[in-house]
């Protein structure tokens, strides 16, 4: 199974075309301005003059940012974007040690310390720098980024493979073994490949430093990954390199590491998996926790996670086909993923919650500390300290198609549906697939393809109950030929009532509400009562309707919720009035300001 | 109105007396060895070269633990710990600075320090001290530790309220201004108490200085008492203070400061009280926060909050004949406080959550840090650091009889419910009254009244329905004469539903059940299910079992529960199956292991 790059596929309208089109007018020159006003884009002079030192970290945010730019150059040249990246690659050739090593904050605050502190993202931030050459390279021709990043990665395979003269011996922040993959591809050089494939080998199978405050889970090290079968730690970290330990299974015709990525996956996605695709409910450490731990309240599920599973889940379409992979996607870039960024661009959740009770960010009335229970931010904000999620989404919508199809020699696999033209060239034959589509609000896609004589395989969806074809792992197939060039497809998107495995013990009693592939939230905006005093009314029909401020469809449940009452407690059994709940697509909730919101509902 | 007390009831059998037992026997002993090993015995003797330093509220501590002693030894000498207290009042006096100072922290860590910082508990210690002078002289005749208490609160009176040479103007934590008022009731030297009022006027009337993590409500100082109108801040430190406020209150015939009692009791107990009796929701601050926010899982309520709140609703019913004030007594001692104390009186509980859901305090399996969501400890400990509750509860059982009777010259009241023999003295004649019941567990109570004509109230209790006659403000009217000795009761009890005001979101689709005064729980013990996913069929009959491990009654409760099921998300509505419900009393939870408890259940 073979990739289709988004260079071949053009999001020609519709849903994702509109949200592209916000990440080049607005998000990433949000970004960019919040970056340049911390400090970040400075921080590539490398002058220890400076008074605002940069974070370990801070090399991978840029790296992000310039990937995002480099996605959208390929589409559509941006000639000021273009300048800001050309200016910054001057300064990392200007910086750069002459053994290849370049880090903004080892080379002004700690040059005595570089490649000695396991969790200090040094080889992380490579990471994202070499997928940001790549990328840049691949838009613009120009390859100055990509040679320095070369010149890196050499350093990096001499001092941790032939030398081990560092002071630990894998990444404590995975990122680089699924770019070291993106490099070998780019530049044929095998090495890096092979550098990859030893940092995943490597890892868990013999000790490393641990810091203080965590395990060796916290970064995959448990064991060694090809006998891992549970996702463990920092869930961004976990996601990362399951990415690479699905690419180098598809590169080395790895089945150890393919069945581990595949038990992984199993685990993730039925036993540690919001209904948003959202991964990690746990603040400390950021992480997995134990099977069925989705508390909604103190979710944490952070954006990049949520990013990370997606690319994942569809990394494993190349393994294995099963519409599961792709459902996964699916689930993630409409919901978790999608949460993450304001409908006006330019402001970004870090967390994304599956409830928010606002008053208990203030119930503390009485100290000066107010969180402490590690309640999630109840509104995306334009920039954070630890700005990892606002640049890649800027690397992701734009990148997006990516997603969206997969081939082999007879069969071209369609798993994500947007209004779009792709080529796709297989053998010496180029096929045209024009997909025709309001998805994610209207399950009719008509799909036209050119070129010859091929199948097509179609995801159908784990929400469509309409369709009446055969299908073989969750895809219908269809042969194009001579006469028959065109699919019609009508996947009924209809509201429907959700309900969690009772080990979920966060959703006792309650259920949740999709409607094709979004989760639906209701807010306090739409709603007369508390929210979690709202009782859905599960044999009821379900509305549809339409929020102008939002510009997105609503749907209306008949419900019930409790009448005031003065007692405290009462021996008397509360009394009921019928409402009308409103449901909004969670991806829009948080865009009215701070008010209740809340994904599990109470039901009869 | 007038108080009665303890030493003038003798509780001669059933529940209270077998708990009184308990402290004797096992309790009183375990406290002290725990503080001895702890070295908090050993810090009397002020030796700086000791390497265990006392913490600043040591001496408080120790404090309760004699004036636990003390009521242990009104009804019954014990000579071995006589000879402890009588020890430890030497040290006392051989290091009381010539000042009348005395605080084993102060005196050997920090002597330059005395009197400086407003939140280092001095005044507090020597609250509790004082408290415990009273009650040793009062139960042995022995004056030392008196006369040396004395000495100690003339130098505050000297230093705070004439020279106002200390850092700060008034106590950070209370509980001086009450025990000054049992000084003065002691000595009949008025200074005391206008000391006592001098500390309760000057609270939030003018700035003291403020430390870095709170804010003034903290110290219940963000208005003069006299203008407060919710229960705010440490709520130990909070209830402590109500109660010298109702103690001034009926001193002074004070109806500005009777007020705020009044509309302080009735913001606790109409928006800021557990169903157990339990204040103080949150773990920051030890305090409470808001109206109606009473989450289960990380409820806080301190055992000594539940305590203070009996002794400030009891002190309550001296300003105002009302049975809410009995009522909110009962729902702490046989609730809130009673859960404090495992059945074997060894051990303690700090918190008394009202949910317990193990595998929360395990979930963050990557990092060392494991409870960051401040989860209560689910089971009792024998000691901890702060081991304020453990002495408390060797005071206050052993006093528990102080909140069973007030009167005037024509009444007398009877607010609790205890197998006892009471001699009520007013004016020139002596009242013996006689209570026989098994309450909790059984409503029937006969009381006999000898000693001549009088009126008794006998308060009928919040949940019970059967009681038939004219009733006002709660209480019951009998008269007494030559012919009429003997009332008769029989408050039917039987297992109630109990439902929560809809603002209190943590209870929303939820019920409790209570027979009697005692509010009962789940546990997993008892049950085949996720307690979580058990709803309730409030319209079946409730049957009563026993349990021998516990030796306690238990309600039989038909109920739901879902089928297991192997998928994360099902679109199918969940089956349930019936099962029975167990519960038991919500004191007896935690004696057979860590496992879930919860109070507040679904239902249908």
């Amino acid at each position: 199974m073979k990739r289709v790059n988004f260079s071949d596929v053009k999001i020609t309208n519709g849903f994702w075309k509109q949200k592209q089109e916000l990440v080049r007018s607005v998000t990433v020159n949000a970004v960019y301005d919040r970056f340049f006003e911390t400090g970040r884009f400075d921080a590539f002079k490398c002058d220890k003059s400076n008074p605002i030192k940069p974070h370990i970290f801070w090399d991978s945010d840029v790296a992000k940012w310039i990937e995002g730019v480099a996605y959208l150059t390929k589409e559509k040249r941006e000639p000021s974007l273009e300048k800001i990246v050309d200016d910054l690659v001057d300064e990392i050739e200007k910086n750069q040690c002459e053994d290849g090593y370049f880090n903004t904050f080892y080379i002004t605050v700690e040059p005595e310390n570089r490649f000695k502190f396991r969790d200090c993202h040094e080889l992380y931030c490579l990471g994202h720098l070499i997928e940001a050459a790549v990328a840049y390279y691949e838009a613009t021709g120009k390859d100055k980024l990509l040679r320095l990043m070369c010149k890196y990665a050499d350093l990096v395979e001499r001092a941790f493979k032939i030398e081990g003269s560092t002071g630990f011996s894998t990444p404590g922040h995975e990122e680089i073994e699924l770019a070291l993959v993106r490099l070998y591809e780019c530049t044929s050089e095998k090495r890096y490949l092979e550098l990859s494939k030893h940092f995943v080998d490597k890892k868990g199978s013999e000790a490393d430093p641990l810091t203080a405050w965590s395990e060796y889970s916290y970064f995959q090290s448990h064991k060694p990954v090809r006998e891992q079968e549970t996702a463990e730690g920092h869930a961004v970290r976990a996601v990362y390199l399951y990415c690479a330990m699905a690419d180098l299974a598809l590169k080395y015709n790895d089945d150890t590491l393919k069945n581990a990525c595949k038990k992984i996956f199993d685990n993730i996605s039925k036993k540690r998996m919001y209904i948003t695709g959202g991964i990690g409910s746990s603040n400390a450490g950021e992480a997995f926790t134990v099977d069925y731990d989705l508390p909604n309240l103190i979710a944490y599920t952070e954006s990049c996670a949520a990013l990370g599973l997606a690319l994942f889940a569809h990394r494993m379409l190349l393994l294995e086909n099963d519409s599961k992979y792709a459902d996964v996607v699916e689930r993630a870039i409409y919901n978790g993923f999608l949460s993450s960024i304001s409908l006006d661009g330019k402001a970004f959740f870090y967390t994304n919650p599956l409830e928010i009770l606002p008053y208990m960010l203030t119930r503390d009335t009485s100290v000066k500390e107010k969180n402490p229970l590690h309640i999630p931010n109840p509104q995306r904000q334009e920039v954070f300290d630890c700005s990892c999620c606002p640049p890649n989404i800027v690397r992701f919508i734009p990148s997006i198609a990516n997603l969206m199809y997969t081939y082999d020699e007879s069969t071209i696999y369609i798993h994500q549906f947007m209004e779009s033209k792709a080529s796709i060239k297989i053998g010496e034959r180029v096929y045209e697939i024009e997909q025709k589509t309001a998805y994610p609000y209207d399950g009719k896609i008509s799909i036209s393809v050119k070129g010859g004589a091929i199948r097509v395989a179609v995801r159908i969806p784990y929400w469509c109950e309409s369709y009446e074809g055969e299908t073989k792992n969750g895809y219908a197939y269809f042969d194009i030929n001579s006469t028959s060039t065109d699919i019609s497809l009508d996947f009924e998107m209809k509201p429907r009532f959700v309900y969690s495995n009772p080990e979920v013990l966060a959703n006792a009693g309650k259920c949740a509400v999709i409607c094709g592939p979004l989760v639906y939230c209701m807010e306090g905006h739409d709603n007369e009562a508390h929210l979690r005093n709202i009782v859905l009314d599960t044999s009821s029909e379900m509305h549809s309707g339409y929020n102008d401020k939002l510009d997105s469809p609503t749907i209306l449940i008949d419900a019930y919720t409790k009448e005031e009452s003065n007692e405290l407690y009462s021996f008397t059994k509360p009394k009921y009035k019928k409402i009308k709940a409103t449901l909004i697509p969670y991806f829009t909730f948080a865009n009215r300001g701070v008010n209740e919101m809340q994904v599990w509902h109470l039901y009869k």
